[in-house]
């Protein structure tokens, strides 16, 4: 069994599209620098995003069952791009920060172990491409 | 050599997150069935969008190198998910709809090319993780 996912990206001007995503308009652009006007994002940090948001949410549901309360949650992810075409990444870092209570901390490692093992989609297919390393800072 | 890409993105409630691509900022939520409020697209389907932008980007440079003249150009990409954890994309659907004059669909044809064989950074990645299907729709 499957779902499909579908995105319609329609070329403005220049380097900018527009893509439906869920229904939802994102401008994409090219820096300035390569040509473009810098009205959206480059296309390829999108894929950072997507990492970030996609294992951010499993997080957020795997600390709500297990009744952990948490704030100041983000993530960083950062990721080495080749110079020479095609331009991959080729190391990922993905850096979870976030706030809990000292005696919840273990769980947080637990959720961030679910989510990369299970239930990350968007890391499963990105492991494909290069290495992934995981860190947790707690913030005091 | 290799350059560096950085995206943060925090969590705002709920579901929703706030990504800082390249300076500007998306929301990106889950959906109103999956408990979210749906204040933008889910996290998956972004890689789609990247995908759509970073291959078109290319046509765009490379028909203005060949001097060819283009309208009407829209990228449709279409992905089977798994329905098993982790749930990952097992194929892609890429559609290039573009209106160019009769003689020069043989350079469209030369642009996909290069662009799938050699620049497209998101096309060379996702390739790793699964087959993906190119297609050329050329509009009346």
């Amino acid at each position: 069994m499957s779902t499909i996912h579908e995105v319609e990206t329609s070329w403005k001007e220049g380097f900018e599209f527009d893509s439906i995503i869920d229904g939802h308009h994102l401008t994409i652009d090219s820096s300035v620098i390569s040509g473009g006007n810098d009205k959206g994002p480059r296309p390829k940090a999108l894929i950072l995003s997507s990492l970030g948001a996609c294992t951010g949410m499993d997080i957020v549901s795997l600390l709500q069952k297990m009744r952990v309360d948490f704030s100041d949650f983000a993530l960083n992810v950062k990721a080495d791009l080749r110079d020479e075409h095609p331009k991959i990444y080729t190391r990922i870092y993905l850096e979870y920060k976030i706030r809990v209570k000292k005696e919840d901390e273990e769980k947080m490692l637990k959720a961030v172990e679910l989510s990369k093992d299970k239930y990350c989609g968007v890391s499963a297919m990105l492991s494909m491409v290069c290495p992934i390393d995981f860190k947790i800072t707690f913030l005091d």
